[in-house]
């Protein structure tokens, strides 16, 4: 099967540029975790943050992820961004515009308290940069229930597909529209939840922009 | 581990009912398909199609994917929708609007040419009602060079969740922004790809609503 990691099909939409990489993992807000409990897979949609060149996940210590995964044994983390449908002149040119990355590897659970605090504060960061500062900390409490788990980026690809169909030239001039309709993961309003209690001004970093 | 399709963390969020599955699933355009070789995961983004209740994929006849699936062997079948971003007045209550679907079986290739065609126009059509009268179809060279896998939907789980931050009592008068940040998959401006001929009438299921 050769090196996990090679691009086998359409390999010129193959890429394993680390900073390219982590654009793509920095704009996406969730991953797929897949692992597997003996010859059954399981494919476990889940929030991550990246810190440097680690990519952490978190999960109660009572799931079934965080225990499996705490073992070490291999799992496959993947995060797909869709960019745009891909309308060719012919159904079989017909594809999707997108940038994903796969990565490969066994994950560490992670035990020290002021690491898990670091990932926590990650975590919260990526939904917005400056939130961590306008939150309650986690609790010693919270913390212990919490597992989190990193998984060293070191055996990864990429896949990217941009630009416009690609029909074979006997097809070009054929009488249907083609093109690219893009797509792209929009914020809508934010709506507070008070409790009952006082409103509190919308920070900048939660504003629609 | 229990029956896999059993929720076991946050079991009030999670859902068994086939209907509105089959909402998530119909408005998802892409999934993330689990299967092991020996035992390395691998997780790869596909497009796919609903017919009742079967999910079809398609690959490349040579692709690993379309190989290791054929032997039959275990996959889990992951599609999910982000919908918000939650803001909790603590960092653990931090989380995630969304609604997931995980799918599990072995899935079977399709031989006939005739079924073939049928899923092809579902996967056509997923991308916008009325594609299909607007494309050339398939020919015989093109069918016979892509894989279509077939996994009957009937052992499945789905998770969503819903609705405003759940802090506890003792956080909800705490003076940070609460609420959600709801997210929506928009579609942005059509880009028609001519390739230098002559330019066509954008159809109606083409155009931005």
């Amino acid at each position: 099967m050769g090196d996990i990691t090679t691009i086998i099909r359409e390999s010129d939409e193959g890429c394993y540029d680390r900073e390219m990489m982590y654009t793509i993992l920095d704009e996406a807000l969730i991953c797929h975790v897949a692992f597997s409990h003996g010859d059954q897979p399981f494919n476990v949609p889940m929030t991550f943050a990246r810190l440097d060149d680690d990519l952490f996940i978190h999960a109660s210590t009572k799931s079934r992820i965080f225990n499996e995964l705490s073992k070490g044994i291999n799992a496959c983390v993947s995060i797909t961004l869709l960019d745009g449908i891909v309308f060719a002149k012919s159904a079989y040119s017909h594809s999707m515009n997108f940038r994903s990355v796969m990565m490969f590897g066994s994950m560490t659970p992670v035990t020290e308290k002021e690491e898990k605090l670091r990932i926590g504060e990650a975590l919260v960061e990526k939904m917005r940069r400056g939130r961590w500062k306008d939150c309650r900390k986690p609790s010693d409490k919270e913390l212990s229930v919490t597992g989190f788990l990193k998984l060293k980026i070191d055996k990864f690809s990429s896949k990217i597909r941009t630009g416009p169909p690609e029909d074979i030239e006997e097809d070009k001039e054929l009488p249907f529209w083609s093109g690219v309709v893009p797509y792209t993961l929009r914020m809508g309003e934010p709506v507070e939840e008070t409790y009952g209690f006082k409103s509190i001004q919308t920070p900048d970093y939660i504003k629609k922009k």
